[in-house]
């Protein structure tokens, strides 16, 4: 754990008094939230926009002001998320969690987006994570052919006996490509399958990385 | 309404005995039915799948067997379908009636799509209909945001005081695009924004458009 608390530690020095702040959702964005929590606590003004129910829950509990998307005026200033792969061009795979829309869309609308990771999570090329795809329930059998059409093995993720349910009521499938050689590509072909929502690539949207290093150093690129 | 029932009983012409048929939404699918479910009483085995609710329960009442996605083996034999608007080149725009993504889903998953239209809907060209864009709740005042940067005014369809909510519990956004030079690249475009679900431009999937006229001429194309 140490080396994604240290990562996300390091994201938190880049929150700036008045800023506007997406919080990402996971086992990393959870050390960015327990920061930031910990500086308003010192007088730091921000306000926030959580990812999922779960982040917004937890920044209540520590204090931190939260935002509704129709209380934003202008962009966000920074958000800070984790990511289950990290590509040499700073491209992602996101979603291992389930968050990866709403995720995208706070990314989308963020004027940075700095990635907190540990080590494990950097890799040559993206794929050998199953990338998660949200699909609407109706006809899902079918979206999963067309999906599987691109070149994966989609598998419905479950949560017992029952499909997982997004918080926007919407499966996940888990493709597994193997390594992925054009991202954005995929990322396209993919959107245009009626029935997928989003996909968990994020092509070209992080202006930086933060790596925790299990020697205890903290690399930017 | 007769121009609508006219094109709508010349494509149940299409459909023979033991196929699969997709069913569309709206007051022209409406027509097609009604006639399918006649064509049921006098014999024809078939088995439909539905692009709604409404017209899964209209299906049941006639008597026409339904089929679910799960239960599908291989693909849709043929779809019919009205739509607002169709161009020169047979691409659509639909979702006035806002069912856009799964009347998708279901056109994509069919060998053959037969679109019924009167004459009111060939344009030269796609756009003076409103484009509707299926979009997700959470944070819809930036996707509209985003959606409104391609070039139009995206106006958040609403019924009474609440937004419209499609059968997939989304929101749709009407879009006043004007004249649309390339609909695929604004298709690609749309479905790029994360928050966007699906929109209603439907751009080389129809096989045939069936024109009721107000002579009561009917013309394929």
């Amino acid at each position: 754990m140490e080396t994604k608390r240290i990562a996300a530690e390091r994201a938190v020095e880049y929150v700036g008094d008045g800023m506007v702040v997406g919080l990402g959702t996971g086992s990393t964005a959870y050390w960015a939230i327990q920061k930031l929590g910990a500086r308003v606590k010192e007088g730091l003004r921000v306000k926030a926009i959580a990812t999922s129910i779960e982040s917004e829950a937890l920044a209540r509990e520590l204090g931190i002001p939260i935002l509704s998307f129709a209380d934003l005026a202008g962009e966000i200033d920074l958000t800070i998320d984790g990511a289950d792969e990290v590509d040499a061009d700073n491209h992602l795979i996101k979603g291992g969690g389930g968050a990866l829309l709403r995720e995208k869309i706070v990314a989308k609308a963020s004027r940075e987006l700095i990635v907190i990771v540990d080590q494990s999570k950097l890799v040559d090329r993206l794929g050998d994570f199953p990338l998660p795809v949200e699909i609407v329930p109706f006809g899902c059998e079918m979206t999963l052919r067309h999906v599987s059409e691109l070149g994966c093995k989609p598998v419905l993720r479950t949560r017992g006996d029952e499909p997982f349910r997004t918080d926007n009521g919407n499966y996940i499938a888990d493709c597994a490509f193997g390594a992925i050689h054009d991202p954005g590509l995929l990322e396209t072909r993919l959107n245009g399958i009626p029935g997928v929502v989003e996909n968990g690539l994020f092509v070209g949207m992080s202006s930086k990385v933060i790596v925790g290093c299990g020697n205890g150093d903290v690399v930017e690129r």
